[in-house]
């Protein structure tokens, strides 16, 4: 029966990408929602399967002061969704993203309110804490985030894409750590998510020390992103059906993955495995296993197992 | 009186390379022993190498009850045995192993026991604890642990190698993270070791998220494995000679050195420093710096020196 | 104005590798210094770029007695001049290094004095300690170094090198982590560095264990360089262009990006985001941010910017 | 350019201590305000004073559903709010608190949804998690809490006092960690704090595992309060006391004392040290440092000083 | 067909409460069993209630050889004994311990085996953590030990008291960090517990520094101990009355309680009340807190509940 | 033989402290150095013990700018003195210290240099790392010391004593964590020190966050200080009968101590069991546990044995 819905669900994605947006949206699963905000847009391109969309296209979709509440919300939305297992994240238009949106941040960033110094301080404190929090939302949604990238990735699209799970691009992709530029440190994600993205310090430290672009094919040597497809609809189809491959799995084990996994890239593997164990004290009671084993068993495919929402 | 305590010890020293050590070599060389295992072959293909082997290949070395003891005591073994100065890690029959044997453990995994749901969960994690040790064996042992990788390695398979020192693999090896298609995240060492053994976290997470298969040429690319081999054949000869080379090193400089990068791994550079150099401490004291200086000085191979045991 | 001052760097850059290394020294910016160092050469191939040169080329460059102090004595002076942005580290002569000079050390590491044992392992241990501080102070340098290898890099250089920011090397660089040929666990910072470094535990398990050489390949794929060049002279143009990049930014930018990288590396994701929040609590309120931010708007480089010393 | 800013500044700066205060104190002190919460009282006894009090005198101010979101609400509104600068907390009734009311959460506490273990489990945690930021915001609230206790205070009662800065308590106080009495494992706060917060872990262990009450000496030889009082007058006012001698004192001094402590706590002295350092980069650059010296040398007090809020 | 599982779980676990128990009781009570210990002996003073005494009155309890083992045995033992709740530590004879028995144990400590100093210092290693293991285990027990102490608590007897949970003594006892004086920093526990387990460091020092004894008073007022008694008679028959009133709680409850409260001194805050949460995901789910909730609502002692084993 | 040396030297002692501090250090043993500070005085009461004493009576004991160099290579210096075993730190005149010498020290805490806020706070960090590094000095010595506190102890004197090993103060003697009363968070060791010194956390709080005095019967009953004295002379004659009887004992057991207890402080108790374990494979082939183990089976102190220099 899952497969039915994943057939129509690729049905309906691909018709996603023919002219008319909207029309996805009206189809989708549940039902033709507005969507709540002005710099994202979601739709559901298949059951269980939540798509977040970057929809400033006219503005390259960069960072504007909505947008970094907006991505709280929604990402609280999602993670307290039952009937969401598996986010895809794109981007609208021509590129991922131009990074911030110094024009309208510019306040924010440039002239801090406060009375003297430390005051100034303790107030770039806060909005550093906030617009950091709007990453971090990504990790800690249990639900694994699949982002798929073409075009431009820069500044803040370096920070948003290292929190994100698993990385896809396309051929024309490049990413760039902008912050140097501006005469500042990356401050929301990008110097302490980096490094334990990718497998070449050497490359970090060139990459946020001088600025430069690195282009697709660097990306995937270095483990920045695990694929990289001709174009964006290629790109688009394969995150789906990857997508489709997670959400047909128990969202008991898939959730606990992702949560473990973090959890083991913060501690030492001793800690990551008592938390482990004692994670699947409870876990590991779910109906979910004694159903995929039986159809592990039976050599039928995860997906066609009904699973209770979690 | 410390004058004639260190004379005697000279002495005693000085006798130890003499004659006698090639009855010992003797005795231990490709032996023949008949192993105490039932999942497991041990056997001595030189002096101080210890070939262990996952011996059920009518089962597809399908890890079963035994198996977890046997390997704990194996490495326990293993550890104390002075005569052993590396381990070379490898599967008879067609492939390395299909994982964990559902049907055998069944009983352990589906339905462990309980009165209550707390009860219960206190047994699951009395069992996933003793199954990791199985695998954290592997690192406590301080001899160097080569794995040997053919055909398929499934689930536990993948925890297994994690836990191993060096990887290497044939043309037709592939690699499964198959927890989450049996209900449940892997809780016996993938999750917390596979993301500091290769270096890219996007290609972990897919892994682990989807369960795909891994082939040998993207094992080497994400650098799980360090060398590839046309066949069987040429990785078992490049592995003895990998463990030859290892084992003609001094066996105070080679375990410290695994102890050490396994330490450093769970540790802050600056903690790791510290350890290191309290290690040092007494270990820069032994015999062995000073002959293998001298065999250096003199153009010869490490391997020409006779090092006492350890 | 700086491109001026880069054209001519350039200029003197090639210079300084024709005949007579003497006259670069002379016309570099801050003059004509003679270098107070027996074992490093210093120069200024451009404005707020420092170069460091290991220079005993007549004994391959070994690590003698003395360069463990001034190499400390070295970073510390560039940590404290606030002309100095960036630093180019290379080396004099046919290789990198041929590690540690054995001969002239031979006192130090074979030989500790001390009434006992305890007394020894107390002297080994305050020897370690201070060579290790040789390295650990490129690092705690909050200047960027870049590192550019050719030839041999054997033993402490390998050492050296994993403490740099940035590794470049030649097409016909190799490099080997050397000690257990010499009978000891690398002790001064090779196994708490390289598997940060690189991305393949495998690989960093089988220098380590097997002193085996690494080709400059295989230092590409495995991350621990970014850059592979066909000589010397390439390699040191791309060096000084790539300083003269990070020359030319907000060094209140680059130092910071810099402690940051470093602090990440030894911290959870969550302790990292914390401390560069709060770090830049006094940082974002540099002049410089609202220099580059102006800078960036009329699309002009930030080369072009002239900022306050640090 | 600089310059003008810095001026412009300053003017702002000296601007902000004229009049137009003094008609903010008249609408806050002892207030009188209706509190927007059925569980809490909020009132202003002083200028930058706020006491929040529990309010459910006729339950004996068990904690019901309500209290949990309340606190959370009322913390965080206490953090943002710049003209409060210490919080004292107390409750109104015959006693303290008789901790969690059972009645009211016996739902949650006791039959939690889901549609299997895992499931239940899942909630579980959520829930678990709710209730430890109620008293966790009181630690994130960067005002230093100073808590009054009079009478019982039991179960939940112990978790929220240990999360606060300063302990009193009256001669008839007395204290118990109630939770092995219901059959769980005290989970919102008490076993992570209480052994952190008093000096005998022998004490700590016999409280948490026995139920048993400790009286108001033993607390105060324990280090678990700092005072006793005879009677709930004497205390309430000696807790405004210092209530007023804190807020005295600059905020940016005294806000940065309390997170520095917290931070202490759960890192090495060298972690802490560090943080310190790179917090007091802005936070020295206070105003108030100039205002408090200037005081000290003419002999007023800190009181005198009209700080600017934060 | 989960909903079968349920209800035959649940008859299964009401069955547990019937009859059946009481003749466990009439074995186990004060029991006189044969102890397998030689330096140790067991009695069952209570149902639930293990006591363990150190038995060589003759040689003041010296720890001999055969001592370090049979803790071990003994303490995994216990754990694994699911009628046992609570562990009473004691001593025979006139005091509690000489500490290590310097006669016996000379070989060891002395003069340990090994070619050379390195390989002397691998086994001083293996011996040390095989010595700290024999009180670690103490920890490792999931059931809460209260220790009983009367006289001298020399050397060793520190590093095992310092791992129990609940100390008590008689007035006549005295301690002693006994070390230094025979030419070593104690290497089995003190110099890690002490300064957790009491408050002031201070204290700590000039005890482990001086070997200077300790008496009842100074021990009570600096937190070692949480109650002095005037002899061993009173103090035992408080020690079994403490041991009663854990047994009679929740072994959910005390044992998790106990895990966390480890746990939680080795992390911060933060980590511990993650943990917590994650225990309580299964524990909070056992049957427990139902009976104890009902039994304090019909304001009945929790002694009064029958609890299934644990 | 040793103890006509103590006897010898509190003789010395006492005189010293009769009229005429000269002559003191002209009878100390190893001659009557010119102390080369100007701060602090230097003397050697008894073998093997140095005493530090603050030495600026007229202004208080105020520590000055040349203070804080001065401690450090003092600090070096005796660090590195195989003839020092216990130091013993005191202060010269009515007070041990009024704190930071703020008319002296106004301009790097008032008036840090730096062309914008960002480097200003660059030079504000260099500054308090430097004075941080004055008190860490004592920490990181391994030799033992014993501080005696009279009179008035303020700011930064907390700061001092907090990072010594053994605390002793007379009766008059009071503490004051004073810096909120000059508008800033102390940031040179007593937050971080102060809460893991002493057992009571809400009086640590208390202590920071009002800048109250704390009298010598509450330092007594916190923990902070071990013994209170009538007066400074019955304290000063404590204090080197304590560090009598630590330099009569093994300096390789007393500074492995040390070490071990300051590492224990910041790490978990496993973490802490395996480096202490480290440390005593070395440590533990001293000579000097032979020969203490030999004194005390013939009953002698250890205070008899020649113990060689470390």
């Amino acid at each position: 029966m899952l497969s039915v819905f994943v057939r129509s669900a690729l049905t309906k994605y691909r018709r996603s990408w023919l002219p008319g947006q909207a029309a996805v949206r009206a189809m989708s699963s549940s039902g033709g929602a507005v969507s709540p905000y002005t710099t994202l847009s979601i739709s559901h391109p298949a059951e269980s399967i939540t798509q977040v969309e970057l929809n400033r296209p006219e503005k390259r979709n960069a960072m504007n002061r909505a947008f970094w509440s907006e991505m709280v919300e929604c990402f609280n939305e999602i993670a307290g969704d039952p009937s969401c297992r598996v986010v895809v994240f794109s981007a609208a238009g021509k590129v991922f993203t131009a990074g911030i949106d110094l024009m309208d941040m510019a306040g924010d960033v440039l002239n801090p309110e406060g009375d003297d110094t430390a005051r100034v301080a303790w107030n770039v404190k806060k909005i550093i804490a906030k617009y950091q929090e709007t990453f971090t939302v990504i990790e800690k949604c249990p639900k694994p985030v699949v982002v798929a990238i073409h075009g431009a990735c820069v500044g803040g699209g370096v920070d948003l894409i290292t929190a994100c799970d698993i990385r896809l691009c396309t051929q024309d992709a490049w990413f760039q750590v902008k912050e140097v530029d501006i005469g500042l440190a990356a401050d929301v994600g990008t110097l302490q998510r980096l490094p334990k993205v990718i497998g070449s310090r050497s490359l970090v430290n060139e990459l946020a020390l001088t600025a430069r672009k690195m282009f697709a094919d660097e990306a995937k040597s270095s483990g920045l992103v695990s694929r990289v497809f001709a174009d964006k609809d290629a790109m688009m189809a394969a995150a789906l059906e990857m997508a489709e491959e997670i959400a047909g799995r128990s969202p008991v084990a898939v959730q606990g993955t992702k949560i473990n996994l973090v959890y083991s890239r913060d501690h030492s593997v001793a800690e990551g495995l008592d938390y482990m164990a004692t994670w699947n004290m409870s876990m590991l009671q779910t109906q979910d296993v004694m159903k995929s084993a039986q159809a592990a068993m039976e050599k039928k495919s995860p997906k066609t197992i009904a699973f209770s929402k979690l």
